[in-house]
Order: structure tokens, then sequence, then C-alpha cells
């Protein structure tokens, strides 16, 4: 038994946070109380399970909300629980000190600020950026083998953009023996891309090159995919939409066209939600260990 | 227009065979005629359609047929053919000396050697084994990506066998980042499989490495999924074999234990008949090329 | 015949400035003069050369300067020129408006300034120094093969930093089936180790760790490499240290503990000039791109 | 301590030995003895070291010698040692029934089965030959790295033959990012090359391909590097020569025609003793389990 172990409540979120919950249990430093997460998502039993911050909870060190933190800031986003969860209810279960983290806290940020809470964004971190490339990649693959009549394998795939995505993909890809080219405006993202075997292009060759491709893939959230180059573009190729609202796809343009269109958003959760848990859960240690350190409790 | 192009007929077969056919007509070379395939599969002008043999076909130098090249030893193999296509019918458009190419004769073969006409099996060459094993390890890639909650990245697999599937399979694990275990019986396969980076084991040590894996998959045609594999396992272990029947699940035991075990079959076909139509393509390009050469008619 | 040729003077440099100056050569758009490199470091027959700014030059658009540009801030670094090359003799060749482009200017910066011409800085180019990761690494990667009484397959590696150069080495060292770790402070950076199959640890562990390494390479110019660490590890390790001056290492403990180190700084020249000096001319290139695009000469 | 160790003694050969000594010695299961081999090799103190037969040696189930076994059929091929070590001298050492394991034994073979004991050559073995194309692809690697002006990255790679080195090699150079063409006669191998990324040639193409090439690799034990091809190529172009005597290159047309042309042989044991070492004890303990496990003695 941990001497002084800390006591983390996860209150609300989806099926991800019963594998963040079980994650963070695992560990022995950590002591998992979770609230309105169904019985279901938690096989695990160091965890203990609660249905609201009424029932029996001791005081936390850390109250680990969802992504988002609520959609009304004032209901926790807790789509599997059977009782609403006011925001406001966890508050005297936080002890002084205590800190509150979450996935974009919008207009909750508010709430626990006037508790005097410290809150911290976990989504705002960059290791939790890079380590949910992982799962949007093998999602984006996932489509492309499901929806192309051909292999990766030889395949033409044009790459918009190369951030954490977009450097993942091609690796990926590459590994597949894909003939990739990436589309950057950033010089030096295009020699990243060159280095890893791809040909590089500046965005004003995108018609171009998109006239070449079986596949486009997106990860720029900006329209770049206009009804120009849609119009381009073969009957055959599949355009994969990686990049969150509104998107980089020009819609009424493609469906007008017939083109086809997967728009594939937040595919971590969706693909692969132990591991989406499981980054959500190590990027939260983190947190915790560089807040421990810094106090010099070491 | 080329002085003296190989006259190739292509008779039956399934959505592939399209691609075959398209993938030769793009060849200057051969002048391409197929037999029982739609149009719409076919929607290269350059192949010269007709729905039996009786319908005006020029005298061939090849005759191309599926896998299997016949059921019943009577008909061609044509599930998408109008018309009954007997393979005594297209006897008379070969030419003398001609060659009949076909993957898997059976008892098809009596019926041209009595007619003294060359029979070439394209599935026995080494090349097609190697080209397929790309779609067939894509295939199953497809399969672990949708079956499994987490990524391939950290992922367990135990891969049982390493030859050219378990090979390419492998190759492309490593490259998601997954734990690769390689059981195979040969000592230079497991040097194969260490080599790129695997950890391998023999066979007397499955059981205790099917315990530690989230997913395992097998290319053996051989019942090594046990009965006692299969209850050592984890609930959530996913079983897929790629082995050809009789498969190496035992597979009474897996419905019995309820294990999660998907049966694979002819996964170039099914996940990339672009792909795989073209390998058959440049297989018969190559068993054609060779002979000429062999001939003197370089 | 290009209507509009920028002419570019090259002025001084190493052999890298040979391969530089042939490379903006081969492309039509440029016509290339250079002063103070030898013939036989400038094959190419369409590069003009003059031994110094009085001997016939026509008016420049751009003057490119070497890395340093100058080691006192009155003479061009030339260490291969017959002659004393003075910036100053340079200054009425370069046409109003015209570019002075170099590799830090130091004290030189005056001279230009107080001519009226504008510099630019190609080392400050992310893209330059993207690129120069692969020489980089590959000079390292030579070092270790060279220097090792065993395959880099199989070895372990401790690799400090995450930056381009240790990113480089770590997908190398991979590749070759080196079983690496990498030590990062930034926990986004040890996300990106773990991303490319590396184990990852923050400094704290540096010293645990390097007592397993075959090899320790450095890429973090802070004296990382203490003489505790250096009393640590195994007699046979090899350290490699790529940080520019001072170096990662104690090199006093070094020597006194009898300890294998390398210091290989820079590696791009001497490894690969050629490759070095295309990374120049790319990088010149995209800067007079950048600028005529932006002047609106599409 | 283990109750039935096998003995084994090691015999003569170079520094190499000294390393399969040693990692014979670390498995619990074997008592390692050495003659023959000098102190300074052998720093494990488990091995237990004699200068000659008559030195108090115990009767031993497994003599092992070196690679060749013997220059002339008489004396044990000892570089190293101060002594002749006569063949004859070992052979009442070994018990009845007990193994000699060689490397190519040529008229040693008659001296031991006139003894009546068993030989073994584990040269034979496949695995050896597989894990050799480790240390001789990166042997090769540090080759093309030292002699070549620029990076493997962007470099044009002619690798003749596709067997385990030029597979290993093709893997590797890709990884660097080279443009890697693969020379081969069998179609299945061309398809592999192709599976690696690699474009692929009949050596019909050899001499064109030639052309283009930075560097020419061979792995082929065949004169394929005749004066065409050498009067064809590049001044600069490096020519790598890895297959054993009498090699692929015709040296006098090399030698006249001023090529740079390198001449690679036994490159395990020159670049990585310490793995060519741990390879020939990794077989011979594979050799030693397999016989153990066919006498029933799991």
């Amino acid at each position: 038994m941990h001497m002084n172990r800390t006591i983390i409540l996860v209150a609300g979120g989806d099926l991800r946070y019963g594998y963040t919950a079980q994650a963070l249990a695992a560990n022995d430093a950590y002591e998992v109380w979770a609230a309105g997460i169904p019985k279901k998502f938690l096989p695990d039993e160091r965890i203990h399970l609660v249905e609201s911050a009424a029932d029996g909870l001791p005081m936390c060190d850390v109250l680990l909300l969802p992504m988002p933190v609520s959609e009304d800031g004032v209901l926790v986003n807790a789509p599997f629980s059977r009782r609403h969860l006011p925001l406001q209810g966890f508050i005297p279960k936080v002890r002084e000190g205590g800190l509150v983290l979450g996935g974009k806290f919008g207009k909750a940020q508010a709430v626990f600020q006037q508790a005097g809470l410290e809150t911290v964004d976990y989504l705002a971190r960059e290791e939790l950026s890079m380590r949910n490339a992982v799962p949007t990649a093998e999602g984006a693959v996932q489509i492309m083998l499901e929806e192309m009549p051909r292999t990766i394998f030889g395949s033409r795939v044009l790459l918009l953009g190369f951030g954490r995505i977009g450097a993942r993909m091609a690796m990926l890809l590459k590994a597949f023996g894909a003939q990739v080219t990436v589309a950057a405006r950033d010089p030096a993202a295009r020699a990243g891309a060159e280095m890893l075997g791809c040909r590089s292009i500046p965005f004003t060759a995108l018609q171009e090159a998109a006239l070449q491709a079986d596949v486009i893939c997106n990860t720029v959230p900006a329209k770049i995919i206009t009804e120009s180059v849609l119009k381009a573009i073969q009957q055959e190729t599949l355009v994969l939409d990686l990049a969150s609202k509104p998107g980089g796809v020009d819609w009424d343009a493609a469906q007008e066209l017939g083109r086809q269109v997967v728009w594939a958003l937040s595919l971590p959760g969706k693909t692969a939600p132990v591991t989406a848990g499981e980054i959500i859960a190590v990027t939260v240690a983190h947190i915790l260990e560089e807040r421990r350190t810094a106090h010099g409790e070491t």
C-alpha cells in the first residue's frame, strides 16, 4: 500500500474515460473514484464507483472531467450517467489546493475559478496531441483499406498538411509502400516530408497533384479542397477529410459532383477507445508528476 | 501499332479478371478479348467483348482462365456470365502451339491435354504468391483495425508462421509499432523474424505466448490453435485465421468457448480486387515474356 | 535560354560551396559566377570563374557568402582562394535592391548594412537545419559502425535529445534494429520518441540508463554527460557527442577515466560535402522563390 | 548449478571464437573450455583455459572448431595460439557419441570420421547465413558512408542479387532514403524487391541501370560487372563487391579503367566480431537443443 495515495475522481465522460480510470487505477500511487460511468465500463475492482457527488465520496486531490467538460456550463458532460451531475456538486469534494483537470472548459471555467480551484486543460498538452496522432492515423488507414479497391502498396496518396497527423500518416503509408506526395506551406515541413521519402509540393501545385492521386487525405483545417480541385480529380479518387469542423472540403460541390468523400472526425475515440483512454491517463499522470516534482516532493 | 500483337482471350472469372484484362490491354504488345465478363467490369475500350466462344473470336495465342479453372471439369468458372461457357468450346479458338493459362486446372487439365494444348498454372508461380502477400497482409491489418478496441501501436501480436504472408505482416505491424512475437518451426525463419525486430519462439512455446497476446494471427495451414490454446487465451484476444481450409483454429472449441475468431479467406480478391487482378496480369506477362525469350524472339 | 536569369555570385567557402554553385547552375533560371573557389571544385562549364571582385564580374542580383561569412569582418572566409577577398570589394558588384546571403554574418553584417544592402542568414532557415539532420545522422551512424565491435542491430543505444538530429538518428537506428532509449525533457518529445518504437526517459533517469548502453549519443548542447555519468558507464561504452561547442561531455573527466569519446562536429561538410552543398543550394533557391512570389512575379 | 552441464571445448579460431566461447559460457547449461585462444580474448572467468589438448582437459561432449577447421587437414586453424594444435590430439578428449562442430571441414572430415566421431558443419545452417546477413549489410553500409561524398539519402543504388544479403541491404538502404534498383534473375526475387519499395530489373537491363547509379553493390558470385559495364558507368560511381571469390567484378578491366572498386570479404568478422561470435554461439546452441529434443531429453 502506497503511503499517500493521490485521490482522483473521474466524473462523467464516454467509454474512453472508463479506460482512463482503469489505466490510472493500475498505478499504485492513485486511488481512483468514478462518478457517472456505468459499472460495465469499469470492470477493474480497484475503482470505487458512485452515482453522484453525494454518494460517500472522500475529499479528492484531483477532479478529472471529460472533453468537453460541459455542454451548458452547468452539468458535467456525462452521456452514460443515469443522473444529472451538476458541476457545482463536485466543488465541495475537491480539497483546498486540489486540481481540476478537463478538456476544453468553456463556461465551466468560471464555475471552478469562482470556487478558488485551479483548472488545467489536458487537451492543451502537446504530448496528448502527439499521442493522439497514432489512433487518428490508424483510423485513417483503416478507412483507406475499407474504401479503396486496391492495396495501399503502390497507391498514389496526396497528403495535405504535415503536422503531427500528417507526419504519422506519411510514415505509415510509406511503410505500406504507397507513393506519397505531401502538400505543405512551410518549406521546413516539406523538407521533413522529403526526409521520409515523400515527394513534396507547395499548395500552389495542389490541383495538378490531385489529378494523379488515388486518394487525397486532408489534415489542414481550412477549405483547400475547393470546387475546382473536386472538379479536377478522377471519379474514383477517394477524398478523406480528417480536419476538424468546418473541415477542408467544399461539401456542396462534392455532393453535386458525386465525389467520394469520407469525413472522419474524432477518430481516436471511435477506432481505439482503449488507447484513447490510456492517452488521457498518461497525460494526466505526467501533469501530476510534474507538479509533485515542482513542489519538491520528489 | 505493334506488329505482331499476342492475342489473349480472358474467359470467365470474377471481378478481378476484369482488372486483369484491363491491365493486359494497357500493354500495347497484347490484343485482349474477353468472354463471359460483363461490360461494366471492362470499361477499357481496347478490350473486345464476346459472350461466348462462338461470337466472332479470332484465333488466340493465349487462353487465360480463372482460378479455379472449372468447378466440374466441363464449364469455365464464370460466375458473372449470362451463358454457360464449356471448356471444349474454346479449344478450336486456340492456335496450334498456343498456351492455356489457368489457376488450378483440376479435371480441366485433361480436356486441354487431350486437345494437344499446353497448360501452365500461374498459381504455381512463386512471384504470384509473393505479390499476393501484399493484399493479404493489408486485408489482415484492416480486420485488426476494425476489430480491436486499441491501436496496433503498442499491441501485442502473436504471429503464427513466417512465410511470405507472415513476413509481410511482421513488417507492417512493426511499422505500426506493435510488439510482434513470431512462432515458427524453422530456426532460419525465426532468425528472419528477429531481423525484423520481432521476438521469435518455437511452436512449443505457443501456449505461453498466446496468454500475453492482444491478437493472434495464424498463417499456418495446420490445426495449431487447439482447444487448449483457446482455453488459455484471454476473453478479449482476437484470433485471426488466414490459413486456407481447413484453417488453423479448432472451430468447435472456439464456438463453445465464445472466442472472438475471424476466418479471413481469399483476402486479395475481397479487399483489393484491382490489385489482385493486376497481379495476375503481371504474372501472365512474365510467363509470356520468358517463353518469348526462351524461343529466341528477344 | 531563360529570359531574365538571376545572376548569383558565390564568393569564398570550402568544397561544399563548389557543389552549391554547381547545384544552382543546374537550374536554368540562374546564371552563376564564382570567386575564390578553385577550378577543380567547379567542373561544371556553366559556372563563370573569377579570382576576385575586380575580374570582370557583371552586376549581381545575389551575393552568396559562406558560413561563417568572415572570420574578421574584413575578408570573406575563403580558405581555398589564392587571393584575399575583402568584403568591401563585392559591394559595388551587387545591384541596388540586390540580396546578400550568408551563414552567420557576425561583424560582416554591419559592412553590408552600411552599404544599404539587405542580408539574409540562410543558417536561420528551419529547412536547412532539417535537411542537415540527414548528413549529420548518417555521419553519426558511420562512426558507430566504425567504432563498435558489434552490429547496430541488437545494440542498446542511449540517445540524448530528440530534436531534428535525435529524431533522424532514432529512425535510422530503429531501422537497423537497435534498442533505442531516448532521454528528453519535453514530454511531447518523449511521446514522439515512443511513437518511433523507442523507450523514453526524462533526464533524471539518465545515469541508470547509461549503465545499460553500448553507445551513448548526445545531441543536446549542454554538459549532461557529467563526471558521475562517465564514472558509471562501462569501459566499452562508446560516447558520441554531436553537440556543438562546448559539447555535452565533461572532457577532463572523460580523459582521466579513459572513456572512449568521439566528438563529431560539422558532420554534413565532412561526411557528405556534395549533399551539404546541395542543401545550401536548395535553401537559397527557396529564399529567392519566396521573394519572387512575394513581389508578385509568379 | 545445472545438473548435467554439456561440456564444450572451443579449440582455435580468431577473435570471434573468443566471443563465441563467452556467449556459450553465459548459458548455465554449458561448461566451456577453450584451447589455443589467448586469455585477453576471454575475460569471462567462467571459461576454463588450456593451451593444448594435453593440459588437463575433461572428457568433452562437444568439440567446437573454427571456420575453416584446418588449412592442412593436420592442425587446427588457430592463428592466435602459441602452440600447434593437432586435430588428432583432440580426439581422445571427445566422449563416445560426442559431437564435433566446425565450419568447412575439408580434409579434416576424414580425421574425425575415422575416429568414429560425428561431425556437423554449422556453416551449412541456413540460420547462420541469415543472421550473418546483418553484419555483412552493416559493413557494406559503412563502406558506402565512408567512400561516398554524398548521403545515402537520395543516392541511386544499384543492387545486384536479392538473396539474404541483398534483401537486408535493400531494407537498410530504403530506410536511409536511397533510390534502390535491384537486379535479379528470379521474378519472385524481383517481386520481393518491389515489395520493399525498390525498382526491379532483370540482368538484361543491367548496363543501362548501371549508368544511372551512384553506387553499384554486388552480392552475386558470378562475373557480372564485366568490362562493358565498367566502361559504361560514370567515373564517380562506387563499385562495392560483396561476393565471395572470385567475386563479381572484372578486376583487370576495373584497374585499367581506373574505376573505384571496393572488394569487401568476410565482413561479419571484420566489422562486428562480437556479433559474429555470438551468431556462431546461437547456432551451436540451436544444434545442441535440437539434438537433445530429438533424443527425447526435453
